[in-house]
C-alpha cells in the first residue's frame, strides 16, 4: 500500500472496518490521524460505547448489537482530534500525547444553552501550553469552528468552576509546568454531562476518546 | 460636516492640518480613530517629537524645523492604535483607555533580530484582559499583521524580563485585576530602545503616543 493510499478515505475506511469486525476496540487517538473523528455513536463503527439508563452509566461495551433499537437516532459531534492534528503539525507539544494518556476533561460552571428538555454544564478539555504556544494554538483552532474552534478559557481554572486541575472528571490528569497556562476548549463529552443531569430513560454514547473515524480529512473542516 | 465626511481621508487630512499648524500637540489616541496611525517621524505632521543625540533623549519638541536636516530619511511603523480600534469596536475594554492614560510599555529580554548596526530589546505594550477577552483579542489582532499582529506573550511577565508591571519603561501603569491576564504585543517604541543601545549620533522619533495620522483606514490593513 502506498503512503498516499494510507491517507484520507482509504485510511478511514480501513480503520472503521477493523473496528466494525472487532479487531480494534481501543481509543482512536492517532488512528488515521489525518481523518476527522467524531463524538457519539454509529451502530457498529465505534471502538467502545457507553450505555446510559436514567442518567446512570451502566456499561462500556465494544459492541451494542444486543441493545440496539430501530427507533434510536444517531448524530456525530466534532472532536478535538481534528484540531490537535493541526497543532501537532505546527510543532506544538500536547502533554497528554507526550504522556500517552487521554486528554483531561472537566465539568465547568458554564451552563450550556438549553434546548428543549436538554440542559447541563459545558465540559472542557485542557491542554497546558507555554504562552507563545497558547497564542499560536488560539490562532490555529480558530480556523476549525466546527470542531470546537477557539478556546473558551485560558488560565484561572476556578473562574469556570474547576477546583483542582489534578482531578479531571474524565480522561487523565497531566502535569502543568510553572511556565505554562492551562488552555480550555469546549469538549464533545458535554452531552454525557447533560445525560447525567437530564436522566433520559435510555441512550448510548461513544466512550470518551473512542471516536467515530470519518472519511473527511481534517483540513476540509478549516474555515480558512 | 456630515458624519461620513468626518471619517477616513477627510478626518486624517483635517487632523494633520491641525497638527501641522501647531493647533494640536497632544497624544493622538482617539484622534481620527478610524485612521491608521504610525510611529516615527514626518517633518511637520506629528504632534510631538523626541530628539536623540548619542543615544540620549535631549528634548521633546512639538516642532522640529530648527533641527531638520535635508539628509534625514523618514519612515513610518505600524501602530497598535489600529488594532485597538478593532478591539474597542468588538466591545473589549482597554484599561488605559478607561483610565485616560497612555498604554504601559516595557523593555523585554527578547532581543530583536539585528539589522546592520542596529540591535536591541523588543519593547512591548501590555493590556490586562479577562481570559475570554484575551482569546478574542488574539483572534482580532491576528488579522492585523502589519500593525504588530498577534500578541508575543501572555501571562508570566518575568518570562520576558519584566520585573514589575507597575513600573513601565514608557507610558503609564494600569491596574490589573485578579481575574485578568497581562497580554503583551510588540510595540513601535522598540526603535527608541534600539537608539538608546546603539547610540547613533543624531535622530528624531515620535514621542510615544503622539503618532502620525495617515489617510489609510484601519480596516484596509486587515489581512482578512
Amino acid at each position: 500500500m502506498s503512503a498516499f493510499a494510507d491517507r484520507g478515505v482509504a485510511a478511514g475506511a480501513r480503520e472503521r472496518a477493523r473496528i466494525r469486525t472487532g479487531d480494534f476496540s481501543g481509543p482512536t487517538a492517532g488512528v488515521a490521524p489525518g481523518n476527522v473523528q467524531a463524538n457519539l455513536d454509529i451502530r457498529t463503527d465505534l471502538p467502545r460505547y457507553r450505555v446510559w439508563r436514567g442518567g446512570e452509566l451502566i456499561e462500556e461495551p465494544a459492541d451494542i448489537d444486543h441493545i440496539w433499537r430501530d427507533d434510536l437516532v444517531s448524530f456525530a459531534l466534532g472532536c478535538s482530534f481534528s484540531f490537535e492534528h493541526a497543532l501537532i503539525e505546527d510543532g506544538i507539544e500536547l502533554r497528554h500525547m507526550t504522556c500517552g494518556s487521554n486528554v483531561p476533561m472537566y465539568r465547568t460552571s458554564i451552563g450550556c444553552e438549553p434546548a428543549g428538555p436538554f440542559a447541563g454544564p459545558l465540559v472542557v478539555s485542557m491542554r497546558p501550553l507555554k504562552p507563545s504556544d497558547a497564542i499560536r494554538a488560539i490562532q490555529i483552532t480558530s480556523r476549525f469552528p466546527s470542531v470546537h474552534g477557539a478556546p473558551v478559557h485560558i488560565g484561572f481554572p476556578s473562574a469556570i468552576g474547576i477546583a483542582d486541575l489534578a482531578k479531571p472528571d474524565y480522561g487523565d490528569a497531566v502535569a502543568i509546568r510553572d511556565d505554562e497556562l492551562p488552555v480550555f476548549w469546549a469538549c464533545g463529552v458535554t452531552p454525557q454531562a447533560v445525560i447525567a443531569q437530564v436522566k433520559p430513560e435510555f441512550c448510548i454514547t461513544h466512550a470518551p476518546g473512542s471516536m467515530l473515524i470519518t472519511d473527511l480529512v481534517n483540513s476540509q473542516l478549516a474555515s480558512l
